[in-house]
């Protein structure tokens, strides 16, 4: 039991560390099960096939990722500094990718919905749902900022969209250019579009 | 002579098509061919590599691109209006695409920043120049809006990044969801990013 489940687990993180810096088009399960150090027969005791495989490491790296979203937009601060931690996040985390292995390695997600989104379907619904999730858990921060007078946006799921559609193009940007400094205008342009009043205005004024 | 350069134009042709819908790591120089129809021979009597190719195929595209993007910004109609054309466009442009081979196909431009800007340094560096001239081919336009006092954003270069990168990130989602009207927020986003000012008010009130 404990091998069986280690050799999953090997084939789950080779995958994982492939997909997200070659994407997917371009592995073969040969070359993944030889980084993974397992015989190519535990691969189909395992998965039905790549497309199986690419669906569970998604769905592991999304378990791991909603984690930290969470951690972060359900925390104690006020929702604007919640949404600031998240946003700003984004550079912090991309640098821990260059750091380990030289380049930016931009957001799994965002990488295969232009790879193969148009090309196999429960990829793309997955990345759908991901991403749905992920501008429902802004705009749940967004509407607590609007209860309170913070901002002037009065779409919270339009503009939720609009910052996680902007993250998107801003971390294409830093992977493109191998510089995770890109996104350092993420956290003011979302400002922007949120029309976050000015703080030394007072709510009451 | 004509025959010659009409098998090149094949395969510039069979490969723009094939790189739009598939990518880049899935395609060999045989399935390219093949949709050409041309013998793999005359392949490498015109291009050295797949990644030659590719760099051809990127060079023929953005001259396309840049043509309209140059038309519609340099129009004689007020710089917010072409702003919006342009951005407009967008939606109108993934509509087609959408029309004829019945799936969003996203930006060419984004799609291999995605999937092979970390791999191949010289289509890195092709993909960082056309999108360094998109930024300055807006950036000429909104720092004409701020000199008659329409925007109030203070860093012309600045906001033309973002809003490049902002629909680099819808043309993400219109790909996933193969809905290009995910594309009909982006100008009034960049609205709020450049900070427009109300038409009601007159620019000397």
């Amino acid at each position: 039991m404990g091998r069986t489940s280690d050799a999953k687990n090997k084939i789950l993180t080779a995958a994982h560390s492939l997909i997200e810096q070659r994407g997917y088009s371009a592995l073969g399960v040969a070359e993944i099960c030889k980084t993974a150090n397992v015989p190519k027969g535990s691969f189909y005791h395992f998965f039905e096939s790549k497309e199986t495989l690419a669906l569970a490491v998604l769905d592991q790296h999304w378990a791991d990722e909603r984690r930290e979203w969470e951690c972060v937009l359900n925390g104690g601060a006020e929702p604007l500094q919640r949404l600031r931690r998240l946003f700003e996040s984004m550079e912090t985390e991309q640098r821990a990718g260059q750091d380990g292995c030289g380049s930016v390695l931009g957001c799994m997600f965002g990488n295969l919905s232009l790879e193969m989104s148009n090309q196999v379907d429960t990829v793309r619904r997955r990345l759908q749902e991901i991403f749905e999730t992920q501008v429902e858990l802004v705009s749940v921060v967004v509407a607590e900022a609007q209860q309170r007078g913070e901002v002037t946006v009065a779409d919270a799921r339009a503009v939720a969209r609009t910052m996680v559609a902007l993250t998107q193009g801003q971390v294409l940007f830093a992977k493109l250019h191998n510089d995770p400094a890109r996104l350092g205008t993420l956290w003011p342009n979302c400002r922007a579009l949120l029309g976050v009043q000015d703080q030394q205005v007072p709510a009451h004024a």
